[in-house]
């Protein structure tokens, strides 16, 4: 398994080494002191949304879902954590057969979220839940982020379509979670051809100005382009003169021409610009699409341009303003003893400077008005009052250690439409505010 | 290839699928106009610094040497092309014999960079060329980004060790190259076992409050993690009452406990109530360790603080407000014609909304002044004046398709640690400026 002199991006085989140390030094402590084995409830939650947002989206659940399964220790995993002395021959030979055996439920991927929702519980042995502590927040952190300002843009698009461009702007291999994650919070395809290769989204993309540079001149350019991906391709019109390349564009591949891509300039501008030109020349069918450091605010505020579709990279990738979520992934209950039967207690670590937890197993409901509008996010612990049975928001995620909720990708795409779409108005505001429902504990 | 149903977090074999479709279709109808094999330039540099950064860092140099080296397409990839009619059946062919054989001339890995830097210069034909821009944007993006905030933090942290500890807060690959770029940008060791597993990073990790709350009491836990772990471990004294923790840590441990960690409350004060609480006790070679959302500004505000060790997390994954640096891969020359021996020519793209490019291939020298104190970044194109040869700032790095610059990353952390101590002084400020160097092109 050393490939490192192949250099290939991972030679980690399985899950299990996207691990902090001290979750195995954790393990091998409670293993000797023989505390490893009580009953335990973790649970993932974030204290607070980032600032002005107004709902958190639910991404990654199912690249969670195949952590957890391929969380294990082969040999060659086994061999580096003897030779760096990370943990001694006992706890090497428990790791050795782990399995995860235990439950998750959880929110479904696409759901929203809010300050203290419940977002993953996993429940089990202390020792099979604290190693996925890691693993589970890096994607949980990540792809939330990325769904989150996917969902903004996808609010302000207003339904015109929207393409991920971002993979140059993050991490090779965060890019594929990136679009996989844009795709949950409403993007429809995708530039990053691993992430068509790994998740099935719709790859799109045709020309940058490299392409017109090389050639003697925009002309030819365009002819070759057209002459090898046809009439419907997108020409790249703004690398000389907008207006010029419009007209040699529309010439060389008649009305049919499928869109023009402008990436520079004022967009609004140019895009009123190039569609009135576009039609005067005949082309009315032909299509404008709009790229160039795009967020929600620039997309809303070109609502009112002829525009067709958004490419967005940089501030999709990076969570428009906030790259990474707060989600935690906190011990809420253990049993007092070893036993199956042994009681479960809450427990929780003392508040200081914010850092406060609510100790107990936890259920969720989101409570709606009398028009079926959410009004509340309603947290507790003990049973669930009636009037909210039904509206419960976790899920079974893995029951005895088996995946039960694996889904394709639109599932939860779809899910997450029709979750927005019950929030209360405000929250389709790009405006900083704060959550739209409140967290009621009871 | 397909490990869809296994889940592994990547089932790429290679690194050519981490590329923009337009790569593909721009390349198609090259080849077919017959402008593919035209000799070409591409250089990648950044227009800006993000906002008030005095410096850039360059970081992921070899990683990019790795992702070209594996930039190739198996059966299945040429599969995935050709199912999902990205390309014709004569670009599949020219594909599956790809390796890139060019050259590839950079700043060294750790050198520091300013607007305008070749950073990296890729040439060869437009084809074998046009395809790694993706894969090398997305490296030299995100690593840099990381390795700036990393090396700012350095600088404030003045020679006090530096844990990181970010891969809860980021993609978990991202995470891995993440403590890569924060290692060549002066962080000691991580938390994070993939890290050090393919990099060979230290790395150092003790416990969670989740091992506190497992256990029926303090003392339990610690007694636990004394007895498996040894004295020379680190007891986190912040789940409950501070005092009280530190006061039972020295008791069970005695004066030769390693250290203890803070992660909540006022670091500033409670680590010199904590260091006079252990020398009392008599555990004066004890050490501190702060974690909790630090960043640059919260590490330099504790430099009169009692503190040996400072564990980042998101701030130092998410670049510290800016993740992702803006650099390009443009065009800047390609000959008229299709026969090596055709001449080069400088290109650019017009110039709209800042979106400017100088053309031609371009060479780059860090001009010191009498004391050797660096005054400016020189960058131009034809010959290099007399009084630069020497602080030429390029190296090789890939000559004809052979990587001729692999070196073991102590070398570019030491690089850095060099380069950055060449900068005027006002480069280790925090505070927002321009670049400490200016541009000057000649």
């Amino acid at each position: 398994m050393n490939t490192a002199d192949l250099g290939l991006p991972v030679d980690v085989p399985s899950t299990a080494l996207f691990t902090d140390q001290y979750e195995f030094t954790m393990l091998q402590a409670a293993l000797r002191a023989g505390t490893a084995h009580r009953r335990s409830v973790f649970e993932v939650f974030t204290r607070r949304l980032p600032e002005g947002r107004r709902y958190g989206v639910v991404a990654g659940t199912g690249r969670v879902l195949d952590a957890v399964a391929n969380f294990r220790f082969d040999a060659d995993v086994i061999a580096f954590l003897r030779e760096q002395d990370i943990v001694d021959s006992a706890t090497l030979d428990w790791l050795a057969s782990y399995r995860f055996s235990g439950d998750i439920q959880g929110y479904p991927e696409g759901e929203v979220y809010f300050p203290g929702s419940p977002i993953l519980r996993v429940e089990g042995t202390f020792a099979e839940c604290v190693l996925l502590e890691t693993v589970i927040l890096s994607i949980l952190n990540h792809d939330s982020a990325i769904a989150a300002a996917a969902s903004r843009m996808a609010t302000a698009a207003g339904g015109r379509k929207l393409i991920e461009m971002g993979a140059r702007r993050t991490h090779e291999l965060a890019a594929v979670a990136a679009s996989r994650a844009a795709y949950v919070g409403g993007f429809d395809s995708t530039s990053d051809l691993a992430a068509g290769f790994r998740y099935g989204i719709p790859t799109v993309g045709t020309s940058a100005h490299a392409f017109t540079l090389l050639h003697d001149s925009e002309r030819d350019a365009f002819r070759a382009q057209v002459d090898s991906l046809g009439r419907g391709t997108t020409l790249l019109v703004d690398t000389y003169d907008v207006a010029e390349a419009v007209r040699t564009a529309v010439e060389i591949a008649g009305p049919e021409l499928g869109a023009v891509r402008i990436d520079s300039g004022d967009l609004l501008l140019v895009a009123h610009r190039v569609r009135q030109q576009l039609d005067e020349l005949g082309a009315r069918h032909t299509r404008i699409t709009v790229t160039s450091d795009l967020d929600e605010y620039a997309i809303a505020s070109l609502a009112a341009a002829p525009v067709d579709a958004y490419g967005v990279g940089t501030q999709l990738v990076t969570g428009s303003g906030h790259p990474t979520c707060s989600m935690v992934y906190k011990l809420v209950a253990r049993a007092r003893g070893e036993g199956p039967d042994a009681p479960l207690e809450p427990v929780a670590k003392k508040s200081v400077g914010g850092k406060a937890s609510v100790g107990g197993r936890k259920w969720a409901a989101r409570r709606p008005d009398a028009e079926g509008v959410a009004e509340a996010e309603v947290v507790g612990t003990g049973p669930v009052p009636d009037g909210l049975v039904h509206h419960q928001l976790l899920v079974e995620l893995v029951r005895g250690g088996e995946i039960v909720a694996r889904e394709p990708l639109d599932v939860p795409r779809e899910r997450h439409r029709a979750a927005r779409g019950a929030l209360p108005m405000s929250a389709t505001q790009l405006s900083r505010g704060e959550p739209v429902l409140p967290t009621e504990y009871v």
